[in-house]
């Protein structure tokens, strides 16, 4: 009989899709380069040169049979090698290719993550605001998600919210810094602290609390900086990682579960990865990209674009008045609307060729989420039109500054 | 918490994992060559130089932001379009691109057409020998396998036996033609008994029984005989298809569900596939390998190899005495062992260097399957070992021929 559940689920129609969906049909109205389509986390930079020579050297040297051959269920041993070694020397890790999985992005590292590490039933801990396709990740796995509410204005851990949340059901806890949609990197303070409080709890409930790292945007730092490296903090931790935007390669599904060596079961997460993938119908990457991937897994696409876009939102946001906290990484940046329906001030936003995402989806209505992975000069042309769309709609600066007083007493 | 399920399979190693280590250490031991390694369905032919030539164009020419970009979860719009052309025009159907849903491979596709049109709890039909996989496949979509009993010699269906299992709980029924392990491919007349039996069963229980037709040999058929296209006997048919064997390419991980136009549902079982990948985090095929398999969507590597290694073998294995069906496709033989311990008949082999594989797991205990996906040179250079370890361990012609006499009775 067909599913009665994902039959459901079409009547659902994903707030961003149907954004993304107005921004292709107003582009055919006016072009497209004429929308100021900040809904979509698509990079706009181009692979590294690296990466396109080694899949075409592939191609044209390697014996397809061999090339194109089945990959083991646990991954192509030499990319699984290379992958270690890269994050052994980048953050001082012993990972062996045994602790590396090869997963299509981090969608397929986080699902299998998570199905290894949860009973269904437990309760995996989210932090708003959070990737809405968590949501989907968490119940595929028969778990629930346990939202912890966003700590504001600077995203960091809500600590007292999070103590509050982790109960004995509480299998796993799911972090993401740099933050989509916040822009936001988890200092070491905060890692720290939340290592302190997973051990202790995990201690007190007898049974370790795994803590999942979904890090697709690890690359994407701003101002000089660089993010901590979530394993070196606690143990029992999986790193979900992509290659998706450090590689501009969404579309070719690659990534890896990175399991710490002294995590608990360090030996058979790896290989319980396989096995759930013989359910899920996933089994491993594609080959040539999976070879393709680690010839270049030192490289990444020229990723500067993303601070010159910050800065340039950051300023404008702030200068209309609006509450934003300054993006340390990603390309997103998550200003808090100026009405309280963020959906009724998204949907204002378009009769002026703005695309806006309001973040109910992600845990923190009220907010909503630019991502500024697109040309900097759609950004340039992008900030009258934000101006014009402030001030017609919310009278001028006097409001948004008395706004601004108002949030600063926050 | 770690998930006790997963950790437990890791106990159940697969026999032809086990079998395929095996034939690794030997072959470091002896060279490669000289192990007749029948174990694994890895095609032995290269790609189609189309295919090989439509990725290094597509790599050299493509703007890398587009052509890495993220494929829309439903698949390429132009590589649907493609796919459904190609049915159309080779079997006469009416497809559009809405029918198609690309996925990673088979695996990928019998995954999600499983939980499209099943609800947890419901039965699948699947028909023994059947490829060993099928099992997580239909456990990780909720459902359970109802085993048909194979039909011996001919591998046809079981019709009476498949009326006995046709209850109201089955949801769907899953078929393999040409089939793994068998080679047998199923006649018009079967499909149409199957059709009518389905067509009745769902009338008298009022709900729809769906037909998931798993084709990924379609292209191998022998003798110039063609495989009948199974959706047009059928119209709640989802076929299934990978492209790994027709193209030489398993690794890359790319095939499709392809709805019947006239199936319940049509429209929507497409998204549905959509809405499942989100929880398993599968979404979509590689860009590139999506884009590159369109260009070479009705090319083949050559296939002749294996009619060529199914005739040595079929006529060596008769010879020996052994009950055999002569396969219509595939690259694999399945001839009843000579002792009704499958598993130790196969052990007692590999003291010939003869890497045979049990039909326990395929749900056809007492025979054992050959996958002649190798080269023709090594097959014949088997076949006098497969002779000395008949005459060695089972007895000169005489035992064999009294053995192929009753056989003959059956």
């Amino acid at each position: 009989m067909i599913n009665r559940h994902y039959l459901s689920m079409l009547q659902n129609k994903s707030v961003i899709r149907e954004l993304s969906e107005y921004a292709a049909r107003r582009g055919e109205e006016i072009g497209y380069d004429n929308v100021y389509d900040y809904s979509l986390g698509n990079p706009s930079v181009p692979a590294p040169q690296g990466f396109t020579d080694a899949a075409i050297r592939l191609l044209q040297t390697q014996e397809p049979v061999a090339l194109h051959g089945y990959s083991p269920s646990l991954g192509l041993e030499s990319v699984k090698e290379k992958v270690a070694q890269s994050l052994n020397r980048r953050f001082g890790m012993n990972y062996t290719a045994a602790h590396i999985f090869p997963a299509t992005g981090a969608a397929g590292a986080i699902a299998h993550a998570l199905r290894a590490v949860t009973e269904p039933g437990e309760e995996v801990v989210v932090f708003a605001p959070f990737f809405p396709e968590y949501i989907p990740y968490i119940e595929g796995a028969g778990a629930k998600a346990r939202v912890v509410p966003a700590q504001f204005p600077d995203f960091q851990i809500n600590f007292g919210a999070l103590e509050e949340a982790l109960s004995p059901a509480v299998g796993a806890v799911l972090i993401n810094s740099p933050n989509n949609p916040s822009g936001v990197v988890y200092t070491k303070e905060t890692l720290e602290r939340l290592s302190s409080l997973l051990t202790e709890k995990s201690a007190e409930y007898s049974h370790p609390i795994f803590l999942l790292s979904d890090e697709p945007y690890r690359e994407i730092c701003f101002d000089g900086g660089s993010v901590p490296y979530t394993a070196l903090f606690y143990p029992n931790t999986l790193t979900c990682y992509s290659f998706s935007k450090s590689l501009s390669i969404p579309g070719e599904r690659i990534g890896y579960v990175a399991v710490h060596p002294d995590c608990e079961h360090a030996q058979e997460i790896v290989p319980m990865c396989g096995q759930i993938s013989r359910g899920t119908g996933h089994n491993c990457p594609s080959s040539l990209i999976q070879l393709a991937m680690a010839e270049a897994v030192d490289e990444t696409s020229d990723l500067s674009v993303y601070e010159t876009n910050r800065n340039l939102l950051y300023e404008a946001l702030t200068e209309l008045g609006f509450t934003v906290n300054r993006p340390d990484g990603t390309f997103y940046i998550f200003p808090k609307a100026l009405e309280e329906d963020s959906v009724a001030f998204c949907r204002k936003a378009l009769a002026y060729d703005l695309i806006l995402v309001p973040a109910d989806g992600f845990g923190a209505p009220g907010y909503f989420r630019m991502a500024y992975c697109i040309d900097t000069d759609k950004v340039r042309r992008s900030l009258p039109a934000l101006q014009e769309f402030v001030r017609e709609e919310y009278g001028d600066r006097s409001l948004s500054e008395k706004q601004h007083e108002e949030n600063k007493g926050k």
